[in-house]
């Protein structure tokens, strides 16, 4: 028994996203079906569908930043009922019993957890479909409860933009009395910026892109650091306790550990494609850091859905027809999207 | 007013060490004067008279592994006597009213702190000598105090090797319930592992060479992971809370990142000429860390020296007479000294 699915999906790497059915199961007794209001559009679905970090699975239906309300439940499901906003991020199961999962950072699961598309269920054969489509099915225990109170298309970019940079900002204790660079403003980087104020930091934009003052400090920031002026570096040098790092292109990170000061932290929280340069001295000359961090657990991500909530914290997003995916596609490639686009999924 | 000194320097970055004599200050008000016993052979000796790191000043008195007994102080010297035990590592100065100086890690010292040689005083123009010479003058706040009770020549490595080592060990607060990696059996490597195991911790040493396992297990080290052997690399993933790498030469960080647990840090101390290539999911894949750490502040040098004293914890060494400072180099470059090589400035 399954559902036929109305979706967006990549046939090979190369092709262009377009209409494509597909099978949801029944929801069994531990699963949350939910009809898709939105689904934010995240850098990675366009690495993914090329091919860029990993072999793909093909077809391949994108979207981990998933909004609905629910449809139908399993006789198990304890936590949601019929007609409850919904969301899914970029997991929809892990393995349970490792260190990790015990510990409820699920997204480091040892055994390899369940990516919400482009990966497998944890029999590690059926593959996984996003949230480019109509309907979507999951375990309750990988289902987040999501607030009325917010505007909802606005609440999808939390379940990956969001919670990427909520969960590194939580882990090292971000808050007053910290001085925090953001480098990059985009999907990630606007959030980054909103969390940091909101949790009483200090926050100063770093960018090479003078076109992004006036958005940065509308988002909050409290001082921009144009990056391509040798003297404003100079300025900034050993000011950081943390710098997040929100850009996948190669980049000087000396230059950026440079910024920070003595026993400070660089996080990233984008991946290059190419292996990070890193001179020995820019660590041991000041005890300094450079860390990595990937979305979050899912209490986390429940934990951050909730203080968005109470905060009245949402992405930045443009909303489009399922039918522009791939020209969205080209625009994010150019920077050109201030900071998510959003699918409303009505007009699939 | 000065004294003539003898002591052993390189001419240029080309020539090996040889006699030659040089003037020390008189002990100003706050200066402590002792005769040098003692001087460690520290790997950066060699790689300061080669000019490996930066270009030195020259000629150049190598040494900041230093013991000796007080001969004269200075009249507002408090801390000391004629006749005390006492030592100087690797900085003899620094600013003191940086942020760094006022926390007491002059080691970061934003200024620049003067090290024992190769260095200024914080004129930033008179020249620093070191070690391998009778003589030492130094400002009595870089100054340590030196048990009695331990063998004095194998105290002498404590003031680089061994705060180098326990300074981060420290810092990260490593101890009992922690799995530690040692990266390299050396100067500093021994000492890690000397260190670690004296706090609590579970210590492996990872090393290329089988030869090295039996003096790991020695040492302390509870296990031994020979790192070219694949099963053994595999057994030993996600192992690790920490790492402390004291190789400097090029290595795979990323091997060894993946021996890390989720979280965990992997600490250089050693530092390659060229830069560390670290592919980004090495981090981002398990909220990894990688840290650098340099020597420590004279409170914790001074806190590390009484550790050892109370815990009876020595270099292991090979005492060696000036005139074979140069063939000592060839065999440390061989990796050819268990552990350290220290001069026995008598034969001077």
């Amino acid at each position: 028994m399954s559902t036929t699915t109305k979706a967006y999906a990549a046939q090979t790497p190369t092709s262009s996203l377009a209409a494509w059915n597909f099978e949801r199961r029944e929801p069994g007794n531990h699963d949350v079906q939910f009809d898709i209001l939105f689904c934010g559009v995240c850098h990675s679905d366009l690495h993914q569908i090329r091919n860029e970090w990993f072999p793909g699975i093909f077809p391949m239906v994108p979207g981990h930043e998933i909004v609905g309300r629910v449809t139908k439940v399993g006789s198990h499901v304890k936590k949601f009922k019929l007609g409850d906003l919904v969301g899914v991020g970029c997991m929809v199961d892990s393995c349970r019993v490792c260190d990790s999962c015990k510990e409820g950072i699920e997204q480091y699961c040892l055994n390899g957890n369940s990516g919400t598309y482009n990966s497998t269920e944890q029999d590690k054969v059926t593959p996984t479909y996003g949230g480019y489509s109509k309907l979507m099915v999951a375990n309750e225990d990988f289902v987040l409860k999501i607030s009325e109170k917010l505007n909802l298309a606005a609440v999808a970019p939390l379940l990956c933009a969001g919670i990427t940079t909520y969960s590194p900002l939580r882990h090292w204790k971000v808050g007053k009395g910290h001085k925090v660079g953001v480098l990059g403003l985009g999907g990630l980087g606007h959030m980054a910026v909103k969390f940091a104020v909101s949790f009483g930091a200090e926050v100063t934009m770093l960018s090479t892109s003078p076109s992004k003052e006036a958005d940065a400090k509308r988002l909050g920031a409290h001082h921009f650091l144009l990056t391509t002026e040798k003297e404003n570096m100079k300025k900034f040098k050993n000011y950081f306790d943390f710098i997040i790092d929100t850009v996948s292109a190669p980049h000087d990170y000396n230059a950026y550990l440079s910024l920070l000061k003595i026993s400070g932290t660089h996080i990233c929280v984008g991946v290059p494609p190419t292996p990070l340069q890193i001179q020995g001295f820019s660590l041991l000359g000041g005890r300094k850091s450079i860390s990595g961090s990937a979305i979050g657990g899912i209490a986390e991500t429940q934990e951050m859905l909730d203080y968005c909530a109470e905060h009245n914290i949402v992405s930045d997003i443009e909303l489009i027809d399922i039918k522009d995916i791939n020209s969205a596609y080209e625009r994010m490639l150019k920077g050109d999207v201030r900071y998510r686009f959003v699918i409303d999924i009505a007009t699939l």
